[in-house]
């Protein structure tokens, strides 16, 4: 290699990324002129690659709207990045914070305005020697399996290969094809797989109605995953115990919703990982990316086209 | 030895209990034939020891209400337990419960009836990169530490000699005579000490104004160990971000007493160790402690009546 990798960075720039692209020994510069591309937008205004471009890091962990806007099918000689894993830890926080509040009963809580112990005492559960589910264990289910391992919860773990996650609270793992053998053994669920066409309505009412009437389902993937209307039924009959919900479908939920209402549902908007967290999270992950393109080494999340993600 | 220990279980019994003390090697029988008491109950009621007493078990973490009725005094020969470190697991799960709901503003959340994304965002915060303060280096504290660790969260940690608490998250151990120091230095601060009268408003005007907006206080202690009057006003100044509350001063807290009005507070009316959670978890430290009293090792919990604890 001649001089330092030249790499453009579009659509915004900031000192946050442009620090971390040169301090991981590559040099800023225009498109036309660059090797890789860190994208730091959504796909609309995404530019036609010149052919120098051999790489571009996407800055979202989900990038089904890069698929149906055609980038990756525009660009088959590009190798694409997805911030996937940038955001994991702070996501998989967000992910305990709504795992524990469900199991602590702490909705109620919260909206209590008098001491009511004796009535409490019994809808109070723990994580400790409970079964969790970890649907999907990328860089988020991964994080999330290390942060339950104290809590002393026992972890299924999904994933599409079923190739045994090595951790040791992870007392199976099972491939996405025979996820229907989870349901009746989980107390809790946490859906941290990618939105694909074979991951749509994942869980609906045959997978509610298997689960227990404590069982959480927490959901920080995309809204899709879950069957609204089964989950609201689910609530309803007490089927399950609660659920807490990064996503939702449709996103934005509307006003009205009957989600809103339900007095054993969690809804962060779509904060999980929110912009002050993000940015500093991102800079760390192109750096590492940078160095691995300077290097000529594999990059991280590489995004496959054929698998949707 | 002759045979094995004899061992008394009131005022009441259970299978639970039995089972602990004869599966660790024990055999039950009446206090005036024991060696042992396993005491179930509260002060009121507690009976006088004959002489073969060698040790009593008793069934609560904090012992202030022994210490009270002075039991302790009128039996300066017998080695009394708490059930200290038998709860710890449910109470550290509840802190952390407590923190990450403050941390990721689920308060607010909770009560949302609309999609408030960009409203919310500046309110999430992360633990990651936070420094938690853990007041109280006991069985409760050292598993907070542990639940805190795959979070990265920083943690200075206080208890009495200031030895150094070996955990690879702790990044400083405060003897409590210094802890003065702690305030400015910390994000969050969770209280996990003994009731003492050298701890009776630990944390009070001073201490709350060198904390942070953003930070928490969570107390799974005893009530006394927080100046009330003095941490309303700092919630309503905005001192401090919020406080999670296990534990009140005055306890139950009455009906209509400016923290349930808060908006950043959450209260646990002392649950966070229901009975269902407690049967067990003391069962299991009962049957640990029979098994030490069996082989003449040194018993868990030990109260020290000159520490007060």
């Amino acid at each position: 290699m001649t001089g330092a990798a030249r790499i453009a960075l579009a659509p915004l720039t900031s000192d946050f990324l442009e620090q971390a692209i040169t301090g991981a020994g590559a040099r800023l510069s225009e498109l036309s002129d660059a090797r890789a591309l860190v994208w730091d937008g959504g796909p609309n205004g995404f530019p036609d690659l010149p052919e120098s471009i051999e790489w571009v890091q996407l800055y979202s962990a989900g990038v089904e709207e890069f698929f149906d806007a055609g980038i990756f099918e525009r660009h088959p000689n590009v190798v694409f990045t997805s911030a996937a894993g940038a955001f994991a830890k702070s996501v998989a926080e967000a992910t305990m914070a709504l795992l524990l509040a469900g199991v602590r009963y702490l909705p109620e809580h919260i909206r209590a305005h008098s001491w009511r112990q004796t009535e409490f005492f019994p809808h109070i559960g723990t994580l400790r020697g409970a079964t969790v589910a970890v649907v999907g264990a990328g860089g988020i289910g991964r994080e999330v399996i290390a942060m339950l391992e104290p809590f002393g919860a026992r972890v299924i773990a999904v994933n599409r290969s079923g190739r045994p996650v090595d951790a040791p609270n992870v007392v199976e793992t099972i491939p996405a094809e025979r996820i229907s053998e989870v349901w009746a053994r989980t107390d809790h669920v946490v859906v941290a797989a990618p939105a694909t066409d074979g991951t749509r309505h994942l869980i609906g009412k045959d997978e509610l109605t298997q689960l227990k009437p404590h069982s959480w389902v927490i959901n920080v993937a995309r809204g899709s995953l879950i069957d609204t209307e089964a989950l609201v039924a689910a609530l309803r009959e007490g089927a399950v115990g609660g659920a807490g919900l990064d996503v939702t479908d449709p996103e934005p939920l509307p006003d009205g919703h009957p989600l809103w209402d339900l007095p054993n549902v969690i809804i962060t908007p779509h904060d999980s990982n929110p912009p002050q967290l993000r940015t500093a999270a991102f800079a760390e992950h192109v750096a590492a990316n940078v160095t691995r393109f300077v290097q000529g080494r594999e990059l991280i999340a590489r995004i496959d086209p054929e698998a949707g993600y």
